[in-house]
C-alpha cells in the first residue's frame, strides 16, 4: 500500500537504509536467505508518540530507541541481530525534518549494531506518530535462552544499572532534576546488550523493559519458581543514588532499563563474569531463585520484605 | 513492552493464534527454523482506522484484511506464507468484543491460509486503532518473482476482476449502490491469490493494491519498459459493469484489488492458463509491455489513448 508522497519519502529517507535482500524497497516483499544451520529469532515492538516517547523527543533518538528496544529483545535471547522491517504512520504535516532525523538516527544505529532495513510501509494517520519494528536475528540452533529454564538455586544477575530509564522519564516530565543529563539520556537511548553471549551461562534470561520486579515475575512464572532479591544489592547509577531513597521504588518497578536479567547457576558465575569482562559490561548478583510460589520478594537491609505499590510500568 | 492489561488481552485473544516457535507469546522473541534450502520472503503492511479501513467495519473483517493484504504481497512473489508477527495499538476503552472479533477473523484466515502467529506487541494509543503485520513466507531459492524482469513483448495479464475493491469503498461511503453486496464484500475481504505458482510463468509480477494503472507503472519502471493496456479488455465483475461507464476510471485507478498483475512471455501463456485452471482463478490478458519510456498507456475501443485524471489511490 503505497502512494506518490510515500514513494518520495521512502526514496529520500529510507532507501539509504536498505540492505541486501531489500530490493531497494521497490518490491512487494524482501528476500532473506537464512544463515545455514542457524535458527531465526524474531521480535516486534510498537512505539506510539505520547505513550512510548514524548512528542518533542529528538527524532533521531526516537529512531534509535525504536531499533534498540527490539535489539534488547534479541540480545536477551543471546542472538545476533540481522535485519528489520518497519511501519511508520505519520500525521499529515509531519515535517520532513522529523522524518530525516528519524532516519538519520536509524542509520547511526544500523552501523553501530550491524543491521539493515529489509522492508517497510509508510502510511498517514489521523492520530499520533505510530511506529512498529520487526527485528530478525539468528542464533546457533537450540541455543536461544528463554524466560523458562531457571532452576531452584540459580542466582539472579543484572547487567548495568537499574532504574535510570524510569528516572529519566521523571526528568523528562519535570518530576525530577538531574543536572548530569545522564538519566534523561538513559531514558531516550537504551543500551541493548547485543553481543553478550548467554549460551552456556544463563539458564533463563529476559531484558528489563517493564520494571525489574515485574519482569523477574515473568521468569518466576515461566520457570515455576519464586524469587528473592535484595534492594540494597540492586545496582544504581550515581545519578540514581543522588535522586535519593524516595526514588528507590521507581528504580525497582519502573520501565525502560533494557538491561539483561539473568538466571545463572552458581557454577556458571565465573563464566558470566568472564563474559562481562569481555563485553565491558558490569554484572551484579541481586538475589536467587528458589522453589515456591512464583512471586518476587524484595528484601530490605534488615531482611524484611518490602511492600511495593507498583508492579511495573503499564502502557494502558 | 507489556503490561497487565496487555497480558490479559494476549492470553484471551491472541495466545490461541500462536504457532510453533511463538513460545506461547510468553517470551521476548520467537524462534523460526527456516525450511532447508528455501529463501524467506518478508513483507509488512500497516493499517490505520479511518485510513485503511472504516471505524465501523466489522472487526473480524479488519483482522482478515490485515492478514490478506500481506498474503497478497507474498502471493505476488510466488511464495508460500508461513508465520506472522503483529502489533496492535488500541485506544483506551476499545471494547473487548472488538478485540475478540478481530482475533476471530485472524483465526479463520490462519486456518484458511495455513499461517500462524509468531509474536506481537499490544499497546495503547491516544489515536485510532493502528495495526501492523509482518508476514514471512518462503520460496525455492532463486525463484521469487519481482517487479523487474519483464521483457519487450511480454503480455500483461491479471487474475480475477479489477475495480471491485475501489467500487466497494464507494459503496461503503455511500457514493454508490450495489444491491448484490458483492462490491462491499470485495473491499472488505480481499482474496489473495496464495498458491498461484509464478515460477517459470511470470517474468515479473506484483499485486494490484494501489490501482491497476499505478501498479503497472511500477513494473514499467522496474523493468525499463512501456506498457499499453486496453480498457475494454480489463475484466470487470457484473456488479462493476452494472455501476456503469462513469465508474470505469475508478476501476482502472482505484486501489484494494489484491489481484495479481503479471508480465508473461507469450510462449508461457499456455502454462499460465494451465495454472489458472489448476487454481480455479480466472486470468485475462489486458495488454503488453514494449520498449519505450516507462509509461502506461490506456487505450479505448477505437485505439485512442485515454486520459486518466487519477494516478491511483493515495493514503496521504
Amino acid at each position: 500500500m503505497t502512494l506518490p508522497g510515500e514513494f518520495s519519502l521512502i526514496g529520500r529517507h529510507f532507501r539509504p537504509l536498505a540492505g541486501p535482500g531489500a530490493l531497494g524497497l521497490r518490491d512487494d516483499a524482501a528476500l532473506l536467505m537464512p544463515p545455514a544451520g542457524r535458527e531465526l529469532v524474531l521480535t516486534v515492538d510498537a512505539m506510539v508518540a505520547g505513550v512510548h516517547f514524548l512528542p518533542d523527543d529528538p527524532p533521531d533518538l526516537v529512531g534509535r530507541k525504536l531499533l534498540r528496544v527490539n535489539l534488547s529483545d534479541i540480545a536477551a535471547k543471546g542472538a545476533v541481530p540481522l535485519h528489520y522491517l518497519m511501519t511508520v504512520s505519520l500525521p499529515k504535516g509531519t515535517p520532513d525534518a522529523w522524518v530525516a532525523g528519524f532516519a538519520a538516527g536509524l542509520a547511526v544505529d544500523q552501523a553501530a549494531f550491524g543491521v539493515s532495513l529489509l522492508g517497510g510501509d509508510t502510511t498517514s494517520t489521523p492520530g499520533p506518530i505510530s511506529l512498529s519494528l520487526t527485528l530478525i536475528g539468528h542464533v546457533a540452533r537450540g541455543t536461544a535462552v528463554h524466560r523458562f529454564g531457571a532452576a531452584d538455586g540459580d542466582e539472579i544477575w543484572v547487567t548495568g544499572t537499574i532504574g535510570d530509564g524510569a528516572l529519566g522519564l521523571a526528568v523528562a516530565t519535570g518530576r525530577l532534576v538531574d543536572p548530569t543529563g545522564f538519566l534523561l539520556e538513559r531514558y531516550r537511548l537504551p543500551r541493548p546488550r547485543v553481543g553478550f553471549s548467554l549460551a552456556g551461562i544463563a539458564s533463563a534470561a529476559m531484558d528489563v523493559s517493564d520494571g525489574l520486579v515485574q519482569d523477574l515475575g515473568h521468569i518466576c512464572r515461566a520457570s515455576g519458581l519464586g524469587a528473592e532479591i535484595f534492594a540494597g544489592d540492586v545496582p544504581l547509577s550515581d545519578p540514581a543514588l543522588a535522586a535519593g531513597p524516595a526514588w528507590l521504588e521507581t528504580c525497582l518497578t519502573g520501565g525502560d532499563d533494557y538491561e539483561l536479567l539473568l538466571a545463572v547457576p552458581p557454577a556458571r558465575a565465573e563464566a558470566l563474569l568472564a563474559e562481562a569482562v569481555r563485553c565491558g559490561v558490569a554484572v551484579t548478583r541481586i538475589g536467587r531463585l528458589q522453589a515456591g510460589p512464583p512471586e518476587v520478594v524484595v528484601r530490605g537491609s534488615g531482611g524484611e520484605s518490602l511492600s511495593l505499590t507498583k508492579g511495573g510500568w503499564s502502557h494502558f
